[in-house]
């Protein structure tokens, strides 16, 4: 075959596929417990419903359903959008709700919206590679801040911000925070806002976890605290409904919206009309916070049983982490070794699949000592087992 | 409000929106006929069929539909679309097939793939604004090359190859051409693939309306022509199931499908899955190809009423156009003006809306004496009711 690599965009050139997504191919064997994915907990996926809705919308509003639809979304979806927004404070008069195929969409077009080939872009370390890929493929230098037990290092921020100039965003998973698990205090979000004032920059707050807290207390979204419209949020229903239907939204100022929808028109022109109804419906006929509710109590439950099997199977001592009040992931550090990716390749030697921390580091050559597990997709069982086996090989190896 | 220019990227700065999806806005009086659009009849479209398939997909494979899938698409999905390809030799075994959120995110993360800023893609002047808005943000520089009664011109794709260095890519929609509705012959098909080879360049074909054909014969597909992989070619099922599924594909050289499939995991992780099934069902069970041909039948009458009511109400010899052999789309031109743009006016005064041809340009600031009908959207009485108020504001107005 003739060489492509002269056709190439710079932007790809060098540009390589998540480990992540590569790990799912070896996983295609079924005797593998996956604790490596992001999946949210099949088994209370609100099927029937779904199916009921799904065909009445085809039967009674079938153009509808099967005809182009507008770019910003259908209307009674943007109000549904709003309306979760709305309940965490987070829109303003002043912004644009747009339905994406996917938070992820909205991510990305906001960074196509903002940012230009050099332009810096500061970002948690680590923080969710989708994210953190998407601001590469515009070019844009990720300058990274660690995660501290309690959310981004606001001295880290600010060392950042002093140092660099050209910084045109923050992005940050404030409520447990993809991979670490972790939630920004209050005192921190507000210091965040105080810093992008005082530096002139933009913050774009992911929040697909937000809604999924099963201890502890709420803590405000960045965006609601905001004063000065420098804050995007983006919202998903993936983590609440479904992420097979590729729902999520973008709340920014109205001109920055604008712009975002016109990108939006030329990549998928909207976003497909079914699933927007059936969650409209859905919407209507159901008590999505009751469903959610129900979700919070199993993944508390899933959480503990984690927690209390890697207490049980885990060399006493030899790794450290948080325990997550919310969200899906708990993130793991091995502080006597440098590098977990043999550690990683053995658990998958036993049918364990968990994901090395490198993944979701601004520099993905560095060496890693960290390990994300995922506690929303596999069962209790499964969880128990799975944390006895990734126990033996950290036993064996640390 | 703040200002927010300061925060965008250039690629945005000076972007405006379509001037159709403005007089969408317009037209939402509902006594408006519009032939402006680019809907597929919606009379057509097969509810029953789809209401009882994804009622029953979400009953017996839930997981499936609702949870993550892979971001190259689900694999029956893959299957279909390489059969729509393989249908007209446009996939070869160098090809991956990846399906998209419609193929018009194809074609802008294609474009994503191959433009660097600066870097020039040859375009037809008139084309669709879809696609030439998606290059305009990757800063690309349009080349427009005129096209005529049978398709580009051969001579201004030379002359643009010979006098542009850094041209990457022609994108070409051959067969019944968004706006002109026109037909490259087989003869300058052969001719554009000599002249990519000769200046090195890739080749994006771009065919949403090729199953469309309800007078003359098939003319092959540029990729299908293609010996040196130099052709990416974009398929749909908009045209030919439902364009509100959003469900498109891409036949690319792996090499560069491996880079477009890393962009849409960066944009939308994958294609919503119900409506992926969906697609997968209604092709299993019923003739595609069937339902294709009541589509092409019920075109091919639209065309006519719409020619013969042209041929009736406007002013004679006044109006230029070319006949489509399919597509969805006529073209007309006004040799005796230079500007359209009052005479749209008055034609959505008088309750008919029609896009200005300068909307199809490499340069949207230049006026034109040209306008896009569209036949597939209206009832066979309001084709004709249209075309008579059109002819009024002409016969008054030319």
């Amino acid at each position: 075959m003739r060489e492509y690599t002269n056709y190439m965009a710079d932007r790809v050139k060098t540009m390589k596929g998540s480990a992540i997504r590569e790990m799912f191919k070896r996983m295609a064997d079924p005797e593998i417990i996956s604790l490596a994915g992001g999946n949210p907990a099949a088994e209370l996926f609100p099927s029937d419903e779904l199916s009921k809705i799904a065909g009445k919308i085809l039967m009674t509003s079938p153009t509808l359903a099967l005809q182009y639809g507008t770019t910003d979304g259908y209307p009674k979806m943007r109000d549904c959008a709003r309306a979760r927004a709305a309940k965490v404070n987070s829109v303003s008069e002043n912004d644009t709700v747009l339905i994406m195929t996917g938070a992820n969409q909205g991510i990305d077009l906001t960074a196509k919206a903002v940012l230009n080939k050099g332009d810096k872009i500061i970002v948690e370390s680590p923080s969710f590679i989708g994210s953190l890929n998407a601001f590469r493929t515009y070019e844009a230098q990720l300058i990274g801040v660690r995660v501290e037990d309690d959310g981004m290092s606001m001295d880290g921020l600010e060392e950042a911000l002093k140092n660099n100039s050209d910084v045109k965003m923050i992005y940050t998973i404030p409520t447990f925070q993809n991979p670490t698990g972790t939630t920004m205090t209050l005192d921190k979000r507000k210091k965040l806002l105080e810093l992008a004032s005082k530096y002139d920059v933009l913050v774009l707050e992911d929040n697909p976890y937000g809604d999924l807290r099963f201890s502890g207390g709420e803590v405000p979204t960045v965006k609601s605290l905001d004063t000065e419209g420098r804050v995007i949020y983006a919202g998903s229903f993936s983590k609440i409904l479904s992420p097979g239907m590729r729902l999520g939204y973008i709340v920014a100022p109205a001109p920055l919206a604008e712009k975002i929808e016109m990108l939006k028109q030329v990549n998928d022109v909207h976003t497909p009309m079914l699933t927007q109804l059936m969650c409209v419906e859905f919407m209507k006929k159901y008590d999505i916070d009751k469903y959610i509710e129900k979700n919070r109590e199993l993944y508390g439950r899933k959480c503990a049983k984690m927690v209390e099997s890697m207490e049980k199977y885990f060399p006493a001592g030899k790794v450290k982490w948080v325990v997550p009040e919310g969200g899906i992931f708990l993130w793991c550090e091995c502080p006597s070794i440098d590098d977990i990716t043999p550690i990683v390749d053995k658990c998958l030697d036993k049918k364990v699949a968990i994901v090395p921390g490198s993944n979701f580091a601004t520099d993905i050559f560095a060496p890693s000592n960290m390990f994300r597990l995922n506690y929303s997709s596999a069962t209790l069982e499964n969880i128990e087992e799975g944390i006895r086996r990734i126990g033996e090989v950290l036993t064996e190896n640390l």
